[in-house]
């Protein structure tokens, strides 16, 4: 099977080309090529928890599309209009990092989203519904991301947990908006609109829901018609401005590892489930889920 | 006394938790405690300079509150609608820095405040009135602030005075809104009103200043719910990025406190005092009075 | 010929300083000086492609302007509505890079630009015009820029033809921007107004274009009237933190002059000059033209 008909509904075979390379099925991505760009849908019901089998075709999408030479441009997006990444699942932290310890070699997303960040592949997020903890890491961990107005929502909530963001979150919000607004972010735990996103940096742009789909598409095959070299080249030289180094994202993967096991975070874990947390209806709000958990 | 007690006109009794380790009464602040969190609102008529007394009593209050485990988050806020914090009385530089080396070791206001910013405490202020100078500063070392649209001024004017920002204006400034736009606050010594400040990143939000209370006090209870070992691990790898070291706070600080005993400086001092500086009626439009300062 | 009569029609003789040690005349550049500002007019028709008498005259403005104790302050702006400074001219890559040689001892814009920046000069552009690749590089060296609104136009196009910004392009917009969306300045090659600029952090503000002037000429004498040791330091002070390293500037320009002559970006440059790259007209939509070069 190709990557083609590995996709779902939104497949386009008239325009696709064919890749061999990358002919795995996913369980929970839709994939589709169009010339050099590469469209990932995320579909891993029912809220798209980054869990094992999400990371592993993460995992695998990566390895396959870094192969490819015909590929330049990964865009990634959401079959489910409120979920595009809502966190990972904490009931298995140590099954899903052993996922990504697969292409990177250390059980760690954070250091799987460095990777992403720092490949030949320039990545966009197209992001409608909820990114929060590991799902703001992972766009945050795209080159670049544009969100829906009146539908994406941003956290990063893990200080809620008595956590810190494990897979890179501090690294690139501190970067991004600056010491205050990052630790308003993070300390808060509170839901940002898309506006209020775009205002602080979290995101490139926000833009209408209507117009969101055509402007990435746009964007992807226009940097698709650029030259191999300078997109890596460019690539190489901001990162080495501003993608902090792997042992601070090592260190704040070991502190997110080691922490979440601990009384106080696996306590909170527990009341938070309680409460609906890892459910769709529990986390339409999940900023105020995190201010009622019980803080004795 | 209690710390409850030591407050003005706004404590209030019954929501109130006395804390035994904040006993001391303070010359220039009104502290309240609500829960985990610590309200400090200044006031130092007739204008909130920061002299030794305002630096003795933010030395002693910091010292106290660190020690108290039952506090998480401090609030930052002035009794006076039109001044937060102007800038240092220059009249008594010396003995100001003295107050702040009972907590540092050394003679800097710019080693104080990054005392603070590096504390386990989360500090917010909300501001109203003008922060200019060390007032810009001492807000900076927080870790969040808010600010009144229509009332809340800002300004980190020391270039007219042919001096360096001597508290850590520069490392904060040219971090949070990059090299050009804090060469033109410094450079300039104009104000800057909450609007502006906000797109420039100077803070976090500007907010109506009918709301700015309200919201201030919500997310700092919102944030004391949250574990302590988070915050300050969060706080702790956010400084890792963000914080300048200590090692430039100190030499900004031997910039400012060398430059400010020498002619020039000294000069437009004395002509500035004489045109109404560290007086009520003549910092309403600083800016203005700056501009016309005697340039020969 | 003094400074004052090497301008063209925008010099004003009767508010004019005459500047012997800036006695010589420019072939591109119409010079000013008011007090200690130095305003510099750039008219090297029929588009300000920065070329080798682009670069001798800066180069020599530089030098001279450096070593008049009289001045303070460089203004920098067009004399063309449309354009600022395109680009360099691709035709000439060799010969203006040996001008600005003359100054910083090595054949790189980058260089030039950065001895700019770190200047004891304070250097403010007034940006009317498209500034493009060299273009929007000249503007983030200067200290400051403002742009007017509905006729500035920002692109880092680099990339379009597989090169790397070489004149310190990627140094300044990681940096102000975020790694985001400086990746997709870039990457995406696009045409950006001066609203989005200033969004974005490329520019300080965008300004109405009648206000454009008045605000730059009154922002230029503020600052001309305050101490030149008190510039002179926390221009020190804000480079420490935020200019890239030489180094950083000397490989961006390697990549850029190396790149340059290899086949891939040949073939381009010679695919956009059949398009009308280089030309008035051709460029006044140049991001729809690098969107039609021949990606075989």
């Amino acid at each position: 099977m190709s990557i083609a008909d590995a996709g779902g509904p939104g497949s386009l075979p008239s325009q696709t080309n064919v890749a061999p390379a990358l002919a795995a099925a996913f369980e929970t991505l839709r994939v589709r090529q169009e010339g050099a760009v590469l469209f990932a849908e995320i579909a891993a019901p029912p809220m798209n928890l980054l869990g094992p089998p999400l990371v592993r075709d993460l995992v695998s999408l990566i390895q396959q599309a870094e192969t490819d030479e015909s590929l330049k441009v990964l865009v990634f997006r959401s079959a489910d209009p409120d979920y595009f990444i809502p966190h990972v699942d904490v009931t298995k932290i140590k099954e899903y990092r052993e996922e990504a310890a697969k292409l990177v070699g250390e059980p760690s997303i954070g250091l799987l989203f460095r990777h992403l960040s720092a490949s030949r592949l320039v990545s966009i997020a197209q992001i409608e519904g909820r990114v929060r903890a590991a799902g703001s890491e992972f766009v945050l961990a795209c080159d670049m991301r544009f969100a829906a107005r009146g539908s994406a929502i941003f956290s990063q909530p893990e200080p809620a947990f008595g956590l810190v963001p494990g897979g890179g979150g501090a690294q690139h919000l501190v970067r991004l908006m600056g010491r205050a607004r990052a630790l308003e972010v993070m300390l808060s735990a509170q839901d940002y609109d898309a506006e209020l996103a775009e205002r602080y940096g979290w995101i490139n742009r926000a833009l209408p829901a209507s117009a969101l789909g055509d402007f990435v598409k746009s964007l992807a095959h226009r940097i698709a018609k650029f030259p191999a070299s300078g997109l890596i080249a460019v690539k190489k030289r901001a990162n080495a401005i501003a993608l902090a180094p792997v042992e601070d994202f090592r260190r704040d993967s070991d502190l997110f590892g080691k922490g979440s096991s601990k009384p106080e975070p696996q306590r909170r874990f527990a009341d938070a489930l309680k409460r609906g947390f890892q459910t769709r209806a529990g986390e339409m709000d999940l900023a105020r889920l995190l201010g009622e958990l019980d803080d004795n």
